[in-house]
């Protein structure tokens, strides 16, 4: 094991977004992240598998988040109601990260491979958020429309958060919420 | 120009499928597709770019019945009844298409890459929904959200509708369709 470096993690992943909006996402080196970080590349890869993975490493957090906050929703909550608790709880950890997120976001728009990636992300999310309403005893289809549901709320906010950031992710979830129960109401 | 083959298209659908299911999608080359219907490897790339264009070919039809039955809904549609409606009208395309729809998935769900590329087409047609939406004059988020629960439904009626074949793809839309209704209803 090398010495231990402060903050190794965030500066690795703030060098990233600073390259990769510089010279594209296959324009940059793992040498040159850790470069930038004043690190090793040893050090960037016991955090990172890859330099991709730099992106997408809240995923496992993510689905962690959605998974308990699911399971921990009052038995009462209706399926809608405990998925969106559980968004409401995965959007507060977004919270001081809006100038990231967008930085991170145009990485991503800018390359057709983790435009990929990020579809997978949402797709794995969803399957997760079903799984975990399936565990409280929600049949299928409800489950399943629930999740794919939250998941489009999700969707719809964090890019909303993206282009206004004067107001929390959780607010624009909940936004987005009442908008689709709106649009599914709507006949 | 070769010489016309009859349902050639149709002939290396089939022959595709079967292959792909006996030896896998990686195992199986376009000569071997060729061979098995029967016709050339000339006439396979008169049909499609390459060997996962078999399973994809349908995409641009549905693209295109989407967001025409989207702009024909009748002016005072809401947003989710002109998504519904095209869903619908699309669904009716799978009439006698069970078995091979089901075969089709069993060679996906096989394999990762295939996988991903389905999610590419589901994110792809609700985009090309939105879009249709949005020229109608539904602002957003609701356009969004509509097309985006539209996907969801469409993809929960179609995994029942493999499952259960006694009733065809609209059924299950609209069955699906409602119980979104019914979960984004519950408090």
């Amino acid at each position: 094991m090398g010495r231990w470096e402060p903050n190794a993690c965030g500066r690795l992943e703030q060098a990233a977004l600073e390259l990769y909006g510089e010279r594209g996402f296959d324009g940059t080196t793992v040498a040159e992240i850790a470069g930038r970080a004043g690190l090793t590349e040893r050090t960037f890869f016991r955090h990172f598998a890859d330099k991709r993975e730099v992106l997408f490493a809240g995923s496992a957090m993510l689905h962690d988040l959605l998974t308990i906050a699911v399971a921990d929703a009052p038995a009462t909550a209706a399926p809608l109601e405990a998925t969106a608790a559980a968004l409401e709880a995965a959007g507060a950890v977004f919270a001081g990260r809006h100038d990231h997120s967008r930085r991170r976001q145009a990485v991503i728009d800018a390359n057709a491979e983790l435009r990929e990636r990020e579809l997978i992300k949402l797709a794995t999310l969803a399957g997760a958020l079903a799984g975990a309403l399936r565990r409280r005893g929600v049949p299928d289809p409800a489950a399943a429309l629930a999740a794919e549901a939250g998941i489009a709320v999700f969707k719809v906010a964090f890019e909303r958060w993206l282009g206004d950031g004067s107001r929390d992710l959780p607010h624009h979830i909940r936004e987005s919420l009442d908008e689709l129960r709106a649009v599914t109401a709507a006949r």
